[in-house]
């Protein structure tokens, strides 16, 4: 499924990561071209070898169907794309075709192209969306909202810093992205990595291949060593945890009780639902969460099918190639996902601070027990306050009034010298946001300094 | 990648499991034409209602990159194909379009459609693996070959034993798709899980619809119960953990150095490799491997995914869909390169007995110690024959050989009365090969009475 | 880390499944007892072999600290055991030790042995549990609350259904456990499968040592076919799927703003936070998802792990010992946690009907929808019903003042014939439950003839 | 299982990785203490207090099994631990324990710590493995072998290049380690990421601990941001792959057929069966695939609880603290166990030449096809060496012969000019050893320089 063009494509394969069918064999044939066009600066062939082959592998028609056929004969396409490659350059420029290479090396070689290029369409996604949460985080710098631990009312915090922490999570996995992208090397090792088959031009041929590709020249040829392709599934991996916590995070804020974020896109058949008019669900965080999901148990096939037998795997080689293009496409999809919901998000300030004081002050007992703690001891006042929380809720009065209803409470507050005014104070969320407001400007300064460098 | 007719189908995709994007569409719009019969059957909606959306769902041309695109503002298709369906039927019909039901209703049911189709066409293609493998079983009953036990020469065994594990592997595979293909069963609850837009009648239509597609009733919709689908998931990959075990076993026997079986399959360019004309590799089960080694990932997706919230899933659902295809897909391509991997599989039972009798009679250690223990008693006498057994190995003797030069294994075998003979007897494999033919029969007669029930 | 009694084995290891490192040495113990009394009533050992055997296993005082060393050099416990074991046998006992065994039948053997603890335990717990979910579901037949779906308010379902969607769960999951108890199975076939060491007497053997554990004695010895383990384990992680899920629908409902919910247990300590006095904390449902959460990669872990090479894998066996052992501590711990969780659950009935009238009626809009469709078509309908949600929300109107305000939505009920009373009865949560209270009474008699049949 | 100093702590907990029950206390203890005297510090605790904390935390006795037993009530040891540690210290430093802190940032911090020590420990055997890889680089660039892919003889290697492999692996493991390593980042961030108790002194007092501590200062708390954990789970797994991978290749290098290698150690029983008396089995490499094959299960479950709701997850936190504990024990364990791997193994060139040649030559295919070439065009000269090659193996004969004996091929020979000498050079492994020597140098030097830096 997820055919291009299909009916599920736009959910699990939105935005413009291209790993079609049609995607992989320009890839392998662009790596072909290469490497004939590296073997003939290399003096291994005839002038003209190389532009030839690129012209075949430009403009020749390849028989997709007839090379899968031919593809369950060897176990892999390579073979029969060199017989056909071969087939439509002139005689002189055969012997440029495929030259010292090994059909890993072809395949390896169009993955990090294919790579290379699904990277940047994701860290462009990647940028916009944030932008989109550092806009959201300086806009809501002042917005206060309940903070949320173990799903239950915690502390207030901002809904700035929620933003902010959505924007940091993005920045880091960028900064991974950016990594695993400058380690997308060449792969080009001949039949068993020695490149016996070049003579003494093989490392040379390699490095030059390299710099056609303008892939990295790896120590080794790394048929067998497949730290990179871990790698960059972890990266990708990251991505999406970081845009799954977002997505899970809207999802909640948006339920029908807590109701402090929608998601935009005001076309009048958005988030409904084939059976109930009144429905208007976040489609967008839940597209995103249904292709994040599915990156932690991609990641572990690659994990596992990383231990290549020898010079090369029996299986574990052949196991990567869908997962890893799986995990492109995915990533590729929650990030393209994730530009509107982080653009367009509606806010509800409003809703925030209501939901904020609807249980009169509880998010406040923390503060309300550090200010009594000087007088009674921490443990004490902690009690303290336990208890006037719990009679809060149970009998619907404020923090502040349950605490001045119970003797114990009132008699440490005179001993702390906290007055009503003082009491109300504590229990104002605005004043009790810490370094909140410090943290937004850390985050948006790191995340324009790294925009800055990258 | 993986699309239909294309470059990499044929490896990962082989055989007739349909799951592609057409097989989805139609797998939905069956689902909705059973509906519209059975919501006629029920007295809901008006004669002959039922037969005009089975006619529109039959013939209708549905554009697919359209649905897909509308499935945008959704988060699944099923909102567009219902307008499109209600827009091919006339008037009278159109209110037993979609009738009491939901997305999920639809997408999960048309899911276990596809499941209970792919599970047909898999079992009947692990039927004729299975044949091969009770074939091999049969045939090799009397092949002697060494045992390995972390891939070091253990004890003998026969190669037909060693058939008799891949055989009694797959039928416990197959029986475990029967028990998930009878609990495959239709999802009907509405918009979430009451029915109540069916008024009284919603039970009675959710039992029809069961009858109507063939699939089980369940106790409740099961939204978000998903333990059907982990238990299909599971079934898969018990099958796939089978066909892998097999396919591992013929890459090592196939080995260069060991050369005791390889694949069949008479093609001139079969196992080729773009490099290496002398090559003939196990193309069958490395691409069985390629295939197996993915479902302990996909597998663990499903499981993660099953923690579906309250009455549907915000995301986890949608993680669902493309894995249980691909897993229904990757079993089905598995099972189908296996056939030949079994039914044609060259065995050199002169090729096993000299691997067993290079080591100089080795692998006959055990049975050795066995004929020395109540003489010299059960510690002693394994410490004999290792001392034998490494000096053997190192001086490159026979195991008797080197158990005779040492004047302390010389007395045992003196004091438990063993000649030369006795002795020779001894370290002949075919004398210990203890419950193989017993085994072997069991393991047959079991696939007799399984393949008379089934 | 969750050593037994330490700081984390009230977390993920509480009830009482016992996998610590005593239960393996009495569990690998037994299994060698067994043996003996086997091989001495097989005659192949002297008349009183199996009791010194059992005793000395029984008694002995094992060094688990020098039999982990000598485990270095052989890769397991076994071998340093049986030299043990030996040493504390009389003379006359010594054959009867480990006879014909290797160390995988031991091991193997033993895991069954603990499996089959763990489950009676598990299935003792679940049994409470469900009894609890039962209870719920009974008791809240007519509690009506809101259907949530992606997280939103969709229609009317009651806390009853939702219980019995729980208990229905758990069911299915216990079901599988009685599936996966019954093929925990015997292994015994010695170095490489054959039981060549006893001669003739080898699958006589396996058979009475089957029936000496209370095993399933299996077609073939398993040494390499993985199946059962993996069944086993899916079995496991269906069952922390259910739980988990339910743990889920608990720390969502007890959400501050949703609050239909709150775990019970009255300790005045319990839930609550190292910093905030008002925490109320579900901790055990968001322990339970502490313990569920590990399933999938345990399983995937025992998935890939499956693919044993030839007569004994080489690492893959190894693998499987901690997960198998970690699952079976974890659904056990998620088992124990989920009896308080389901047996002292506060449910507040009050709650869950004013949440569901907060938003005026949009949960029946289906409902209304459906009142039209006749009148005005079912697309219209929904759009006419659409429409007047979104007013509703925006202008802080109840569902039926959206429509009546609307000319067309007037226009229409009119048409419909529908006046005010029909439309305040059709926003009316208690006449829209459709076949809730039937699909409990399934649920409860699916479970009463469960429970009268295990 | 895998208890400390139990049964198979030398298996799955060999090497110094500190990771027990005790590890954690003290860890936890460690990071109040040094709260305590960063507290003191900033001026908000009294002179003394730090010192108090910290030699309560150092000596004082805390009672494991009372905390695990509170534990339940909270769903965390931290609460009872501050009680505990409140208890030991006198009434002026109290206010210093747990200042300013949540659970979560002592639990959090704790595991770096834990991490850094054991990231430390596994550096250093890495280190001394690495060592050993390139020792036997360097000794064997002349050791010619049978490169073998899809476990089938290639073209020829030197079993220096294989090491090289190796080593190159290691290398870039332990980079990633380094990374990993300098992310580990102090967590304190309050009930909610605001450190609002503390009031202005809140961002002071993280910089602070975090230098305290030798811990990086995140730009903020991190406590639903989690991928420094993905990012240290994925480093320690890419160091599995590269240690799996060696083991692997050992294993099947070892196997009794190939024997070109085998594991060191000169114990008298290391490496023997349970059963039978010949065995040396690969202990080493086996026991370190059961850990490496452990990974990617383990972090698949650490990438899917990535997903951390709000301001604090309910499950997914609890989910990761074993995982992530297992993963440093076992990546130890495996790292450990490598040293002796990769530092004491046998190496059998003249097995290895002799493998090599036992084809007659098939090895050499592809250098045969390429000196035809020019002569005939390269898909002419791969097909007439194909059946060559297919004809020696069929028949016996070298491929020189087979060639040789086939007119066309006599022919093709003529045509381009290669006597019996030329022929006779070209399937001389030691001629066709492409860049091999030079690629080991590669290797060498990067591995050098790498020490140097790091």
């Amino acid at each position: 499924m997820t055919e291009p063009g299909g009916l599920f494509s736009g959910l699990f394969g939105r935005g413009a990561v291209g790993v079609t069918d049609v995607d992989w064999l320009q890839a392998m044939l662009d790596t072909e071209a290469a490497l004939a066009r590296t073997v003939e600066r290399a003096g291994l062939a005839a002038a003209g070898a190389g532009a030839a082959v690129t012209a075949a592998a430009s403009t020749g028609t390849f028989d997709r169907a007839e090379i899968g056929r031919e593809a369950m004969l060897t176990g892999n396409p390579v073979p029969a794309l060199v017989r056909a490659l071969s087939a439509a350059v002139p005689d002189a420029a055969r012997n440029a075709v495929h030259r010292g290479a090994t059909s890993q090396d072809i395949i390896d070689t169009a993955l990090m192209l294919l790579a290379r290029r699904a990277l940047e369409v994701i860290d462009g996604d990647l940028a916009a969306a944030a932008a989109g949460a550092a806009a959201l985080a300086g806009a809501h710098a002042g917005t206060v909202m309940a903070g949320r631990t173990l799903l239950q009312q915690a502390v207030p915090v901002t809904f700035g810093l929620v933003a902010a922490g959505w924007l940091t999570a993005i920045d880091a996995g960028r900064q991974d992205l950016d990594r695993a992208r400058s380690r997308l090397a060449v792969q080009f090792g001949g039949a068993a990595g020695t490149l016996a088959s070049l003579g003494p031009a093989g490392s040379t041929v390699a490095g030059l291949l390299a710099h056609e590709l303008g892939l990295a020249e790896p120590v080794l040829p790394w048929h067998t060593d497949r730290l990179r392709v871990l790698q960059l599934a972890a990266a990708l991996t990251g991505v999406c945890a970081a845009l799954g916590k977002i997505a899970r995070d809207i999802t909640l804020l948006a339920e029908t009780e807590i109701a402090e974020v929608a998601e935009g896109g005001d076309h009048p058949r958005r988030g409904g639902s084939s059976a109930m008019p009144q429905k208007r669900n976040p489609v967008g965080s839940v597209v995103v969460l249904g292709c994040t999901r599915r990156a932690p148990g991609l990641l572990a096939t690659l994990a596992a099918a990383a231990e290549h037998e020898l010079q090369r795997a029996a299986g574990a080689w052949h196991a990567e190639w869908e997962p890893l293009t799986d995990l492109l496409r995915l990533t590729g999809s929650a990030a393209s996902w994730s530009v509107p919901l982080l653009t367009e998000l509606h806010v509800d300030a409003d809703r925030m601070r209501a939901n904020l004081a609807a249980t009169g002050g509880l998010p406040l007992a923390e503060h309300v027990a550090a200010a009594l703690a000087p007088a009674v001891g921490v443990l004490a006042a902690q009690d303290l306050v336990a208890a006037a929380a719990a009679r809060a809720a149970g009998e619907g009065l404020s923090l502040a009034e349950a605490l001045l209803a119970d003797p114990a409470g009132a008699a440490a507050l005179r001993d702390a010298g906290i007055g009503r005014a003082d009491l109300d104070a504590a229990v104002d969320p605005a004043g009790y946001l810490g370094a909140s407001a410090e943290f937004i400007s850390r985050a948006l300064a790191a995340h324009a300094s790294r925009d800055g460098i990258t």
